[in-house]
C-alpha cells in the first residue's frame, strides 16, 4: 500500500544495496524508518524486537533471515543454526515454524553453491504468496461493502469498525482484515473506518490509523469503549478484524477485547466479520474457549506507555502508581454465534456447521499448490 | 477512606488554618498533594481544572465555594456573583446546579452578619449528607457481596469487575460503586477488585486503582479490553459502575465502556449492578438511548496521555500520528435490561417495572428531609 505517494511492501530485497530492507514498525506512527538486514543476526533481533510482527509478515521476515544465513556460510549445520535461532524469537509464532520448514525443505536437497540463490527465490515466492492471498480476500471482502454501499443508495461511506491491527504491515502486503476496505477504498467505494486503539499495545492508534492515514483512507480513532456506543446509534455498518487462530467451528481468537465488539455487534445487528487466510484455521480444534491457552503479557504494557513528547523525542511514561498491579491479557475468544462470517482467501463463508464444512471442503479440493489462490 | 493511614474526605475545612482543604485530583496517582481553598475563585478553579470532580464532590466543592466567597463580602450581589461564577465552571453537572440552589435558598433570607457562618454551616451538612449517603449505599451493596461470598462457602474472595471511578474520590467519602466494596472489605469480607484502566482519561488507572491500594483492597488494573475474556472464563462475579444518570425505566447513563462490560456481564450470567443515589435517578426520561445527550470531550484525551518519565516528572506524551482525528465520546446508555439491580442508598432494587416503581414510591414515602438516609 502506499506511504506518501510511493508504494511500498512490509519487507522486500533491495537489489541494488543487496541487502533486505525492513520498515521499522516500533517507531511507527511517528518516525518511518526503513531499516536494513544485512545478516541472520539483523532478522532475528528484527523479529524479536518487533520490528516486524503480526504471522505472515514473521513469517516472510524468517525466510529472508535463512536467505541472509547461507549467504554467508551454505553449509547444512549454518541452515540447521539459522533455523534454531530463528525458531527462538517468538515462541508462540505458528507462521514461523511454517515459513522455517518450508524453507529447510526446500534448500536441505539443494546443492550447498546454489543454496544461496535458491533461498532468496524461496523467500520472495513466500511473500509473493502472501500477497496474493491477502489480495485474494480484499476481492471477497470488497463484495460485502459494496452490498452495503448498494443498499443505502449509495448515498454515504460505508462505516466500518476494526480493531487492532489486521492490516497491510501485519503481512507482506494488503493486510486481513483491512484488505477488503483497500480494495474498496481503491475500488472508489467510500468507507469511513473506526479504529480502536487497541489497549494496551496500541496497535489500532499506532499502526492501524497510520496505515490507513497514509494510504488515504478516511478514518477516525477511538478509545476501546466507544464501539458499543457507536453501534447503538447505527453509526457502524459492519466490523471486520483479523484472526490469530480460528477452530473448526469458527470460534476466533483474535488481540483482546475483539469479543466485546462481537457481542455489541449481535445486540445492534451489526455484521462481524473475521479475515483471515486459509491457514489460520485450527482444524484441529472445536471449543475456541476451552481449547486456545491465552497468552498472558507484561504488565508494563498496561502501566507504561510509549509516545512523543513536546520535544518530539519518543518517551516511555508510567501511567499508573507504582504499587498498582496489573494484569496483560493479550487475545480473546469470540464463540462462532457471534461472527457473521469468516472472509477467507477462498471465498466468505458463514460459521455455522454447513458453511465450515464448505470451506473445508473447497480446502481439501485444491491442490496444495494451489490452495494459497484458492478463488 | 484511608490514605496511607490517615482517614481523608476529599474535602473539608480546616479550622486551626481557616481554610478549606482538597486532595488535588489532577496530580494523582503519583502525588497525593492537599490543596488550600482560600476564596471563590480557587474553588472555581479547582473544579474547572477538575482537581475535585465526580459529581457529588463537585456540589460540595460549589457549597464550601460559596461560604468562601461570603466570608469575604456578605452582600445579596455577592452571593449572586458566587452563585454564577461557580454554575459556569463545569456546564452540565446537575450537582453543582443543585448545591448552588440549597446554597442560595438557605442564605437569601439570612442577615448579612450571620451569612459567612451560616453559609459554612450549610456546606458542611451537605458534605456530611453525602457521606451519608454513599455510606446506606456501602451497606445495601454489602449484603450482595456477602451472599456471594456465601455461595461458594467463604473459600475465596469474591471477584469484582469495576469501571471508571466511581469511588470515595467522586465523593466526599465512601463512594458509590466503590462503597459496597469498602464496606465489605472492612468488614472483612475477602474481595478482589478488577479495575478497568477506562480510557480515554484513565480514571481507573490513576483514581480506582490508586485508592483501592491505599485503602488496602486487592486488586489487579486492567485493559478495557480485558474485561470479557475474564467474564469468559468466571474469574468475575459480579460488576458494580456508578451512573452520570438513570432514568425512570432504569436505563443507565455511565462512563463509556460501561455498555460494553454489561454485554459481557449478560452473556456470561454476571449480575451487573449500578450503585447510585437517588438523586442521580432522572424520573422525567424513559428511554436513555434517546432523551440522553452524550457530550463529545476533547479528541486530545484520545490522542495524548499523561504519566511519570523515567525523572520522575509528570509528562504529557502523543500517542498517534499527529494526522489522526479522534473522537471521544464521554459516556455510553447501558439500557434496564442489562442492569441485575440499583444499588442505592434507599436498598437495592431491581430495574423491571416493579422494582422501579417500589423505588420511586419509597423515595416519595421518605419526608424531603429525610430522603437523604432512608434505609
Amino acid at each position: 500500500m502506499f506511504v506518501g505517494d510511493k508504494h511500498y511492501r512490509t519487507i522486500w530485497f533491495n537489489p541494488e544495496k543487496d541487502l533486505v530492507e525492513i520498515i521499522d514498525q516500533t517507531l511507527l506512527p511517528h518516525d518511518f524508518v526503513i531499516a536494513p538486514l544485512t545478516n541472520l543476526e539483523d532478522a532475528a533481533v528484527a523479529i524479536k524486537t518487533m520490528q516486524v510482527r503480526g504471522a505472515p509478515l514473521i513469517g516472510a521476515t524468517a525466510a529472508y533471515g535463512i536467505f541472509l544465513a547461507l549467504r554467508e556460510n551454505t553449509s547444512d549445520k549454518a541452515l540447521e543454526e539459522a533455523v534454531e535461532r530463528l525458531n527462538a524469537t517468538r515462541p508462540t509464532a505458528v507462521n514461523l515454524r511454517w515459513a522455517l520448514n518450508r524453507m529447510q525443505n526446500k534448500l536441505q536437497p539443494v546443492e550447498e553453491k546454489r543454496r544461496g540463490e535458491e533461498a532468496l527465490k524461496e523467500a520472495q515466492a513466500i511473500a509473493d504468496e502472501d500477497v496474493r492471498l491477502c489480495e485474494a480476500i480484499g476481492k471477497h471482502g470488497k463484495g460485502i461493502i459494496e452490498k452495503h454501499f448498494a443498499e443505502f443508495a449509495e448515498k454515504r461511506p460505508v462505516q466500518i469498525l476494526t480493531h487492532c491491527n489486521a492490516g497491510w504491515l501485519a503481512t507482506v502486503d494488503w493486510g486481513t482484515a483491512l484488505a477488503p476496505i483497500y480494495a474498496a477504498h481503491n475500488a472508489g467505494i467510500p468507507v469511513h473506518v473506526w479504529v480502536d486503539e487497541t489497549r494496551p499495545r496500541n496497535q489500532g492508534a499506532s499502526l492501524t490509523a497510520w496505515e490507513l492515514a497514509e494510504h488515504g483512507v478516511p478514518h477516525t480513532l477511538i478509545a476501546d469503549n466507544a464501539g458499543g456506543h457507536l453501534m447503538q446509534h447505527g453509526q457502524v455498518d459492519i466490523c471486520i478484524v483479523g484472526s490469530d487462530r480460528t477452530t473448526a467451528r469458527g470460534d476466533v481468537c483474535n488481540k483482546i477485547g475483539t469479543y466485546l465488539k462481537a457481542l455489541a455487534a449481535q445486540a445492534n445487528n451489526v455484521p462481524f466479520y473475521v479475515a483471515l487466510p486459509y491457514s489460520t484455521i485450527d482444524w484441529s480444534m472445536q471449543d475456541g474457549l476451552e481449547e486456545i491457552p491465552i497468552e498472558e503479557r507484561s504488565a508494563e504494557e498496561v502501566t507504561h506507555m510509549w509516545g512523543l513528547n513536546d520535544a518530539n523525542q519518543r518517551q516511555r511514561i508510567h501511567i499508573t502508581h507504582p504499587s498498582s498491579r496489573a494484569a496483560n491479557y493479550a487475545f480473546d475468544v469470540t464463540p462462532a454465534d457471534y461472527v457473521s462470517g469468516l472472509i477467507t482467501n477462498c471465498g466468505v463463508f458463514s460459521t455455522n456447521a454447513a458453511g465450515m464444512s464448505a470451506l473445508q471442503e473447497q480446502i481439501r479440493a485444491e491442490s496444495e499448490e494451489n490452495i494459497s489462490y484458492c478463488q
